[in-house]
């Protein structure tokens, strides 16, 4: 008995402790709502007081608007820096609106460099140029050469905070001067070891390997010289590749002359992946980036040119229905069945291109592989091709009680299908090559085609055999 | 002058760095493949032996299976543990079978638990159990107990080495600890504190708060007691979204009984996110994972039962059509104009599908945030509906010179394009509150209705104003 009662206290216990993992609890939010509408600006404080920053941001990032800004202005003093980092773009421009510069400027003061320059980069050059006239000269310059390196750059995820030691120097020294100084960075996992004369980056240490060395072994003994270097220029997609592929939760950033400017950290990384994959999938249907926190107008103008492009398309592929309107008046069948051979050339490319552009972002593609995975894409199509002419074949004819039609769309789901494979496989390559985002471009051009061959292949076979 | 020649000098080295870093060099990978060819075993593991255990994955996973299983034979003693982990399942399950049991044993021995669970669990009962026999007591016991996880869970994912000390200790007996200690993870970075009497997890400690400590400072002073603790059993996603928001490099994990039983760090969880983030991409093009590295016969039939559910569901919409055959048969515009309702319905709901099964994976969605979505999504429907009504109605009405014919197909956008908006935006919630995956079934399911949506309104209105 007394055995049953400690299990379910401590899956109680444990149960409270999942719950309170996921953070941001429903009741919260609500509570935050009623005070808000309220107007209790004391309540509001006292019950943001006790959450962790990352649940604040994403209370601000669920609230709509009006509401969300009320909260800033009621938290304008008490809200943690740490906050604004977290916000999705869209918001965070809401957010520094409403503070004050002096206030905004203190609280990146606050911030790790990397942290403030994504917090910064938002902004108009003159509300950032108010703003950095009233931060410290040391921070500024910090922030200000940070901004300095191109967007989406290595440069702009680096942290300037870091620890670097020399070479030359004891297990026991690089403790002590991790004890004494004040100006570390909030988190990291290893240090880097520069040489004492050219200042040029040598190699690192994992903390974990420090701890574990006696305080009188020289860092030259057991640093790690096959480092992974990143130059600042470096694209952040490169980046995250980098530290996917070896497993680093932090790596060196070094200038063109080989100089250690930087840190940058596997939290940044991990935000960076979540952003690139969230772009592939967006741009795949003409979503620049995700407008999910964005307002009706923007959404409804970004969306607007995508479908504009699917409307030329689609007048294209009219276009070719039209040159066969006698064939069609005559064979009614043909309108009727026309949609299915278009639909599926359309969807078996999208399953190539998904795969191709995942490809092609991930950097699976070494050489040679690229014709492989043609031929085999077109293989495929031509398997599944063959399969669903037999069994669309059979259903035209039986449907219609026209076997020549079913011989028709039968041929026209095969090469419809090919050619999807061929094109679907073909395009994202092409455009990468040409410097295009595959991912962009891909879907709309490959849909034109199947769209434009699954009709004339159609209609086409249909004019010669049936009229 | 001499400033000239050692900026260039400099530029050189670091160009060196920076194309080193990319790893595999193509060059390479042209060279094992000739020594392949030639039969040349000593060569391949000459030219595989410098290179990183990623980059070694990365070649196998670049050659084509015959090729591959010959570079796997020729390295069969040689062949670092490390590069197992980091291969493709589809690959990994090739390479496990040339290797022999007693090797891929003594492989899985020199691997932390979570590595070896990750190799393991791509083999079937028989195959595991051969290899389990040949592994030492200890090490199959770790594994053992991680293959009784269920999958995708953090049980799985986590390694049973990590360091945990008693509250009571001082940071100098923690660190002598680490210093005598042998049996500790490869990397780690934080460790774990647990009350001496009931074993209990209590607190954590990052290394770099441990080295900056004095050593007769006490754990229980510095620990951190507000940590965040996995449960075995939670899914991996939802591990993945803690990680992310908290920007946590390692965190513990415990039992029902809230007892310590591993560490899960950020390199694991980035392999996650890489993964959910690719099977969200796949899923919503009806691939169930990426098939990339599957060979044709495997890969057709995997995509076919995906294109088979959209034969039917084309069908439908055919069959949509048949019912206004006679209609068509009078006026041969429609069967020419009828695509560009249903494609423009498509594309638009695919918009808002993308961004609702996005958010729905990266739990964006807060109480009342699902109302908000859905009413935005249908007045961009509205809105977008509207101007491409206009821009469509002038270009049919002009076209076959019928105003009528432009009024028509006008309504029928507005109409597709809201109603694209409301079941693109409901229906992946539907389905998450029925614990169907959204994003597998989301993209069929609206596809259907905005063929049918678009076919029904734009013949049916035809039907009536038009005869």
């Amino acid at each position: 008995m007394a055995d049953t009662i400690s299990k379910s206290a401590r899956k109680k216990k444990n149960n409270n402790v999942a719950a309170s993992l996921y953070g941001l609890r429903p009741a919260v939010v609500v509570a935050v709502v009623d005070a808000v509408r309220q107007g209790h600006a004391e309540r509001v404080r006292h019950l943001i007081r006790p959450l962790h920053y990352c649940d604040v941001a994403d209370l601000l990032e669920r609230l709509p608007s009006d509401l969300r800004n009320q909260v800033v202005d009621y938290c304008r003093k008490t809200l943690d820096p740490e906050v604004l980092p977290e916000l999705d773009d869209g918001v965070r421009g809401e957010v520094l609106e409403i503070l004050e510069p002096k206030q905004v400027a203190a609280a990146v003061s606050g911030l790790n460099t990397d942290d403030a320059v994504e917090v910064l980069e938002v902004l108009d050059s003159d509300a950032l140029e108010e703003i950095l006239n009233k931060v410290e000269p040391v921070d500024r310059q910090f922030i200000e050469e940070g901004l300095s390196h191109p967007p989406d750059s290595a440069g702009r995820l680096m942290e300037r905070e870091f620890v670097a030691v020399v070479q030359s120097w004891t297990v026991g020294e690089v403790i002590d001067y991790m004890r004494e100084s004040t100006n570390l960075p909030d988190d990291f996992y290893d240090i880097f070891v520069i040489d004492g004369q050219s200042r040029e980056l040598v190699g690192s240490i994992p903390l974990n390997k420090l701890l574990r060395s006696r305080r009188a072994v020289r860092i030259n003994v057991i640093m790690k010289n096959d480092i992974t270097i990143i130059p600042a220029a470096m694209d952040q997609e490169d980046v995250a590749n980098l530290f996917r592929d070896r497993d680093l939760v932090s790596a060196p950033v070094v200038d063109d002359a080989n100089r250690l400017v930087g840190m940058i950290t596997v939290d940044d990384v991990v935000d960076v992946i979540d952003e690139e994959a969230e772009e592939d999938l967006m741009k795949l249907s003409g979503i620049r980036k995700t407008d999910f926190y964005q307002d009706m107008i923007e959404t409804t103008r970004r969306r607007f040119s995508w479908l504009g492009v699917n409307l030329i398309t689609a007048i294209g592929a009219s276009i070719v229905i039209a040159v066969f309107a006698e064939t069609i008046e005559q064979v009614v069948a043909l309108a009727i069945l026309m949609p299915i051979v278009a639909s599926m050339g359309g969807n078996a490319g999208t399953q190539t291109l998904t795969v191709a552009v995942r490809a092609i972002a991930m950097r699976d593609f070494g050489p040679g592989k690229a014709s492989r995975f043609i031929l085999k894409e077109v293989s495929v199509g031509l398997a599944n091709g063959a399969l669903f002419a037999v069994i669309i074949g059979a259903i035209s004819s039986l449907w219609f009680g026209d076997h020549i039609l079913g011989v028709v769309i039968a041929i026209a789901m095969v090469l419809n299908l090919v050619m999807a494979g061929l094109c679907a496989a073909m395009v994202p390559f092409l455009l990468d090559r040409w410097g295009i985002d595959p991912a962009v471009a891909s879907t709309v051009i490959l849909t034109t085609i199947t769209d434009v061959i699954g009709f004339l292949t159609f209609l086409g076979l249909a004019t010669v055999f049936l009229l």
